[in-house]
C-alpha cells in the first residue's frame, strides 16, 4: 500500500513551510557539528568505488533546510577527505511534496549536481546500491498510516475525543509504536536495498529518553492545545464529533532503546553513533507561541484540511492561538531535554 | 550564461501541454520502431559495467509523451537483452517546468525509480560518466537565447517587423545558424562528460532537408502567420511596433550536414544512425487548423508572454484562427516530408 502524504505548506507564502520552519532549522543546527565529527571520523570517500558521491535527503520538504542539511554534509566530506569526486544530491519526498518551489530555490552557486526523487520513504525509491549517504531530519517520526485500530468504535485503542497517544490510553500509545515498528522494518530493508557497504545514514527525529513518560512529551502538549481547540468547536457546532473521534496526527516520538531494537532486528546497519539532542538549546530567534502555532500551521495545515475540510483551519489556529498563556506554562513545566535522536549508521 | 526557459504550459488545463502536444506524440510514434531497431543492434547493455540503466529525457516537459518515451526505449532494452538490471530515470528540464505536474501523472505501474533534474541542457547536468543513455524528443531544436545581433537596429541582421528566420533575410538566418552551432558545441561536450563509453544518444528533433531552403519549412509557414496577427496587433494598437521588432522566437531547424558536420566537430560521438522522418505520417487524431493553434499555444504562449505580457495572448490566438483557411492552404502548398531528424550517436 501507498504511504499516506502529508506535505508541508508549498510555495513562499505567509503560512508556508518555507517561512516557518524555524523549528527544524534549530533541529539541523543542534547536530551540524557532530554530523561534521562522524563524517570526518566514519566515513571512508576514498574507499567508495565511485567518481560520484550519491547523496539523498529523505523527507527534504521545500527548503532551505534542506539545502543548508545538504551544504553540511558535503563540506565536512570535502573537509576530510580533500576529495576530487563530484556530488549528485537526490532531494526526496511525497509526490505532493512542492519540488518547484525546492527547485527555484536551489543555492545558485551548490556545488552539486541537483535531482530529485517523488516517492515515500515508505519503500523503494532508488536503485540497488547507488546511494553513498542518506540523511534525513524532522521526516522519520511520521508514521506511513494512522493505525486503522485507533478508528474501530470497538477497538481498546479507540481514540474518542483525542488526536494522538501523548494524553491518551497505554492502548493506544501501543498502537502507535506497532506502526511506527512495522514503518521502521520497511524503511531499513528499503535502505538497506539502495546504500552500498560502506555508506552512512544520519536520521535526526522525534525522540523520547527511555525513562520518560510519552505524556511528558513536549509536543504533545502542543497537541493537547490543538485537541482542545477541536473540542471547543464541537461544541460551538464548527466540526462533527465523529470528525474528531476520527482525527489522529501519525506522528511518534520512539526511544533509544526502540530504535537499536528495530536497527538490530533490520540486521544490514551497524550503529556508529545513538544519542539524545536538545534541539531547542540552539534554537535561533524568539520562538514566541505566535511564532510556534504558525510553524504548527505550516506542518499541520495539510493533513488538517484533508480531514476537515479548509474552512475550518483559521478558527483552529485562532483558537490555538488564544490558548498561548497556558501553552506556554505547559510547555515550561514539561520535559524539555533530549527530545531528539541523532542517529548515525553504516550499511554492513 | 545560464541559457534562457522557455516552459511549455503547465497544469492539466485547457491550454496546457499535457493536453496539447498530440504533434509531439506524433513525432514520437513516427520514430517508436527505429528506437526500437537501433537499441536492439547497437546497444549492449551486458557490456556496461552498472546494474542500474541511467537514462535521460532532456527536455522532458510535462508529460505524457515523456513517459511514453522512456517506456519505449526501456521495453526495447528489456526485450533486446532479457536483463534483470534496474532502471533509473532522470526527466531533465529547466527550473521553470511544471515537475509538480509530471510527478503527480507519473504512471503507477512504471517499471524505473523516477527522478527529476532541474536545469538547461546547454550546460552539465549530471555528473562524469553517470548515464548510459540520453533521450531528447522535440526540444534541441530550441536555441538557448535569440541571437543578439537580431535586437540592434544598426546590424544588417535586424529581424525588423519579423519572429523568426523563415521569411527573413540569408544574414538573419545566419545569426540563428551561427547561435545553433553554439549551443550544439556546449550541448555536446557537456553530454560527452555525461555518458558512459558505449552509451548512447537519441536525438529527435526539428530538421530540413540539406536541399530544401529554410523559407519553405512547413513551422516557418505557421510562425509567418503569428507574425501577420502581431502586425495586425500593431495596427489596432495592441501591441507596439518596438515589441514586435524585439521579438524572435528561438528555435531552429538544422540539415542533417549541419549536424554532421557538429557531432564529428565534438569528437566523442559516432554517428549510429542519422536520418529524415516526417512525424505527420503517423500522426493521430485529425489535425485540424483549430487544434494546431491550441498546440501552438501551448507550446508558445510561456515565451510570449515573457515579451509582451499576457493580455495580448487571447487576441493574438483569436487572430491567428481568423487566418485559419489562409493557413491550411499554405501549410497544404508547403514541403512537409523529412522535417524532423533522427539522429543516434554512440558514445566513444
Amino acid at each position: 500500500m501507498e504511504a499516506k502524504a502529508f506535505p508541508m505548506n508549498g510555495g513562499d507564502g505567509t503560512y508556508s513551510y518555507a517561512k516557518n520552519s524555524l523549528y527544524q532549522r534549530a533541529c539541523l543546527n543542534s547536530v551540524k557539528d557532530m554530523i561534521k565529527e562522524v563524517i570526518a571520523e566514519k566515513f571512508d570517500i576514498t574507499c567508495l568505488n565511485s567518481n560520484t558521491i550519491r547523496m539523498a535527503d529523505l523527507g527534504c520538504s521545500v527548503g532551505p533546510n534542506t539545502f543548508i542539511a545538504m551544504q553540511n554534509v558535503l563540506d565536512a566530506m570535502v573537509d576530510s577527505n580533500q576529495t576530487s569526486k563530484e556530488f549528485q544530491v537526490f532531494f526526496s519526498d511525497h509526490v505532493s511534496n512542492d519540488f518547484n518551489t525546492l527547485f527555484t530555490s536551489l543555492p545558485p552557486d551548490r556545488q552539486y549536481f541537483a535531482t530529485a526523487v517523488p516517492g515515500s520513504f515508505h519503500g523503494r525509491l532508488f536503485p540497488k546500491y547507488s546511494l553513498h549517504f542518506v540523511h534525513s531530519s524532522s521526516a522519520l517520526h511520521w508514521l506511513s498510516e494512522v493505525p486503522e485500530v485507533l478508528l474501530h468504535k470497538r477497538s481498546v485503542a479507540w481514540n474518542k475525543g483525542r488526536i494522538h497517544y501523548t494524553s491518551a490510553s497505554e492502548q493506544v500509545a501501543n498502537a502507535y509504536a506497532a506502526q511506527f515498528e512495522k514503518d521502521m522494518d520497511i524503511f531499513f530493508s528499503s535502505r538497506a536495498d539502495e546504500i552500498v557497504a560502506g555508506g552512512m545514514m544520519i536520521l535526526i527525529m522525534a525522540a523520547l529518553p527511555d525513562e520518560v513518560h510519552h505524556s511528558e512529551l513536549p509536543a504533545g502538549v502542543v497537541f493537547h492545545f490543538i485537541e482542545q481547540s477541536l473540542i471547543d468547536m464541537v461544541k460551538a457546532g464548527s466540526v462533527s464529533e465523529a470528525e474528531v473521534d476520527s482525527f489522529n496526527l501519525p506522528i511518534y516520538a520512539a526511544t533509544p532503546k526502540e530504535m537499536t531494537r528495530l536497527v538490530e532486528r533490520n540486521g544490514c546497519f551497524k550503529i556508529e553513533r545513538l544519542e539524545l539532542t536538545d534541539p531547542m538549546a540552539k534554537f535561533d530567534g524568539p520562538m514566541d507561541i505566535t511564532g510556534m502555532i504558525m510553524h504548527l500551521r505550516a506542518v499541520f495545515e495539510g493533513i488538517l484540511t484533508k480531514h476537515f475540510g479548509s474552512k475550518i483551519i483559521d478558527e483552529l489556529f485562532e483558537r490555538t492561538k488564544d490558548k498561548s498563556a497556558e501553552i506556554s506554562a505547559q510547555l515550561e513545566a514539561s520535559y524539555r531535554k533530549g527530545t531528539q535522536l541523532f542517529l548515525v549508521l553504516k550499511r554492513k
